[in-house]
């Protein structure tokens, strides 16, 4: 497995199995002297963290990160930082049922073909539980980027339920479950998501990341273009389906007249009448706002039963019963903003050599 | 310029600007005793080259690849392979006038300020005419492949024009000049573009890449699954603004019941009731048909004028004259086609040093 | 920092201060299906640990490692390998000392520098102790390259006394504290160096590196030949100033006739009639022995006061008085081993996608 | 074959043949507005030529190159650069006689093992005519170091025949045909490679090269040591069966207070009291002049018959009747300079990113 490195300077491997011992993640390009502690990267765990609300799984892990090297006196270094967080709530026996067989929608059946063993319990190194260490690296690549920087998650779709674009406040959508920035939306949104629960079932939903304030000029094109890369990075989160940059899949519809951002000096600055291009244009920030959105799957562990087979080649069904949770998109919100974060930082950094 | 090179094992190099002596390919880790000639490449350059029908470019090039390195006595020696096509019919000139402007929609404006120089002949390296080198990388990457797995390009919506799924079929794909599988789609087509032609406009589409017969296991887990990857690779290229896989983001939609695809043993083979998932499951291919979705932009070159502010900081407007795609869509479908062999060679190189 | 990995497909990556909380290690790119516990990795550490004879420094540290990831039920799983060793007898307060002031011969002047802060206890992340996690590494890629494949380290000189190459005998490398394979040496050496230790002085040595059963065809060439790697891999160890393949500087002297190793047919095999070459030709391993030899400098904390300057840039006299190896040598004989193995299971990985 | 690239943010990918249609190399990374012309990476290439003396092979090259891509009116552009030269004085027929011979020394058996194919016209991708490749590309890398840093490489020893260190001349170097400092030896020099050719033999040969006015905190520990990666790129010029930094070999007789450089501060600046460490501190340079020295072996293509094999496995002699160097140690220096002028060229903007 060589897939478990991302970026080319801020670069970022991550490690450990769900219901493994511990899982971790090494950073190497931090710029030296900045400061950096366990309560600051903390707080975006805390936002990821599971059992939060009654719309999240109900596994409880603290999700304590430890800074094992890299920083001294409270700063970087400039040498690798290692991150750790030690597993502590695992059910394994909840997965000794199953452990044979593979759950649909699930990795159970591609990593026993690739590796012809697996850990099977919680999904091993599938699980979405690997992501608490983007958010990690996410912190700390936000340190990068600087104060000025903003990105900013919010959920705009639950299943079939949109939010009203023109109701959106950024400050609603830390107040409430589901990262929501329409206020009118979540008490529907609420009584959707229990009544799925109480199915036993799932539901897919939208995320939409904006990014203000973006330095002119990140993107390396040809293939490492910012959009290019935030598509990788973002795709790679589990359950993502898609994703689109600025009108995305829109702009098929249009014409260039309206779809081409006109430009002009307002101010004494570079004005954009539009952002239809998302923030990007030749594979190159413009300053203007980053704006991406992607779809994420419901999660396939549900208690319904399905067909499916097992490790001995036999038909069978099966149902999961472990905590899961009913709408993986909530929680993608600050996973996502942190793979944004990963990207841009690393585009800062390969942007200096160019000085 | 960091960004030109793509892949981990099976990697290309690509360079070259849009009006400059030539543009080219390095390809390293080809395997050795692979059969490969000129008119095999050619091929492929040939489905892709402008000037082929009124619904593309009318410059006339001959994308006439030559192959430098790395082939003996036509066959592959496992060193690099180098390529290059000659740059003909460059009509510089047409760019004279606009050369202080920035093209809105274009990477005029971000090039400039992340290198403070620019080719401005034809968009220089940002130029759409550096997928030639992707198809022809494209071609060698089928080789590793091998005969059995089928790459599949369509276009699946032309502007608002969607076709009719139930319609399709893969012998009509590359029997129309749209690579349209929907026969009852191209005469409505063929009037809707040569309007938008004529309007000197231009036009987004949608394009489906299926890939048949993929072995099990490829992709790396976790931030280079084959999703990933794809994403990125499609992502990169020139007007492309949204991607997606199996149902992508039809998914959010859905619940769990709904979207996981349901496994049975029939007839001694591993058979899966659905492909909601898209040929992947955990970033690793399951061996259905992987089914990718793309959309491209309206090209920004149009013969409507539009505001825009030229490098002296002033507002000005400007009309694209030169020679251009009425909608760059059409010849997107071997470039997707070139991206996706490309991601699935070099993870199929990966893939084998697990045995 | 971007420089603490190493290797394409079996990637190591390393982290941690010497006076840190730990340090550690991801490996990435181990094959499924191997077995693998604790033990069998610190029976490799124990080589080269610290305080285990009066010929090294005498800080004692258990380099207990642990494996956090990648590992299920004994077997690796493809999935990322971390291993940590907690540090646990830090005399971090040796270093208070000396804090402002650059240690002749060390890192502290040229960290100081380039990161503008630095880890001042043991050298931070440019101490030797670094290296545990490559001794680590190695045993893991030790795992690949199969047990056939044999690699002995070697003490073949010890400041200015060198062994008698007839003396040579393989069992005796581990019967001795230097790693020496000529008995008559031993005496001689002993005396040589605990008379340097008790002036408080420090002493360089020449180490070899012998593969055996090596298999042909490993290297990438042009510029990851496999002498280029090795020679990267041992340079890159702390106090490394020389390294040579087969013959090495002494080709210098040779004619053609002299030193191009004949090849013959020998029962139905293979047979070279000499082995200047070191058991490469091109960049290739040629299955003959790979011989590597490399020096390394007397360690630079010596008891022996030297002048210096301090960050504040004053002249200034310096005394290192904390645990110190007399000849570092010693313990370079595990770590040589390590970094070849490193070398050698990547490029075979590497060469599994050619077949 | 994936060993044709080097290097992280200047990255060179060099492809071709000796017999071949041509010889190139793409050059990502290099700054943009950087004034470069055909003319100036010939000024290079000519040094490194063959048939320029009677010491060298009488194959006559122009080595004539063109810039194909990634320069703009004179200027670099920040897009890849990339550069071809056409081979022209091919004797390929030369070869033919030994195409089923492995000869000695060469990378015949192993390129036939790994690859199963071979293209064995002088050599193929093996052959030495790939460093005018490292030349032109370290022309290029001399831009980014800029005018101040001095690269200058001069041959030491001739076979037995060690220069007088004391005669030392710097601009002695260019005047004569070994590119020696020592005005002393060449006589000497003369006669003895006119008696090794005329005896269809060959000889060894070291080489040093020194950088002068190098800033402080190029290099990335720890793996990517200015050390670590010169040793690899140096071990990977064909032939180079050695390399060592400051004393080198010589360290290993040293006491640590013999060895370690004392620092001062001497009008107002860091000033080693001598450099033993060769400008080098913990893998980064410590603005001391970086001396590096590297052993070439003697060409194994001679007149004078030797015993091999051939593809068929049966024993056979032979003996090559090619155009050779009597000493290609000669032409390894402008060589040696090249690829270290790319290491630090790397280096230098990868120490951007810490600002």
């Amino acid at each position: 497995m060589t897939g478990s490195s991302f970026g080319k300077l801020f670069k970022i491997s991550t490690w450990g199995e769900s219901h493994g011992n511990s899982l971790g993640c090494v950073i190497e390009g931090v710029p030296p002297n900045i400061k950096i502690d366990d309560k600051y990267i903390q707080k975006f765990l805390d936002k990821r963290k599971p059992g939060q609300s009654k719309f999240t799984t109900q596994r409880k892990e603290d999700d304590k990160v430890e800074i094992l090297s890299g920083v001294f006196e409270g700063k970087t270094t400039g040498t690798p930082i290692s991150l750790r967080i030690k597993n502590t709530d695992q059910k394994s026996k909840d997965y000794s049922k199953i452990k044979d067989k593979f759950r649909p929608g699930h990795a159970d059946y591609t990593y026993q073909v690739k590796y012809g063993i697996r850990d099977f319990r919680g999904g091993g190194r599938a699980s979405a539980r690997e992501t608490a260490m983007r958010v990690a690296a996410g912190a700390i690549a936000r340190k990068i980027l600087g104060e000025k920087v903003k990105i900013k998650g919010a959920l705009i779709q639950l299943g079939k339920e949109k939010i009203n674009f023109e109701n959106w406040k950024w400050d609603e959508i830390n107040k409430n479950d589901f990262f929501c920035p329409d206020k009118n939306s979540i008490k529907k949104w609420e009584k959707y998501l229990l009544k799925i629960r109480k199915d036993g079932s799932s539901i897919g939903a939208v995320i939409q990341i904006t990014v203000q304030n973006v330095p002119v000029g990140l993107g390396e094109p040809v293939f490492d273009k910012v959009d290019a890369l935030i598509a990788q990075g973002i795709m790679s989160i589990p359950a993502v389906k898609g994703v689109e940059i600025g009108k995305g899949f829109e702009c098929a519809e249009l014409q260039g007249e309206e779809n081409a951002d006109e430009i002009e000096i307002k101010k004494n600055k570079v004005n954009f009448l539009s952002n239809n291009s998302g923030g990007t244009l030749g594979g190159i920030t413009s300053g203007q706002d980053i704006v991406v959105r992607f779809a994420v799957k419901p999660t396939s562990s549900i208690l319904i039963e399905k067909n499916t087979i097992n490790k001995q080649g036999k038909n069978t069904k099966i149902k999961t019963t472990g905590r899961h949770d009913p709408c993986v998109g909530i929680r993608a919100v600050p996973i996502g903003e942190a793979m944004v974060a990963i990207v841009l930082a690393d585009l800062m950094l390969l942007n200096k050599t160019y000085k």
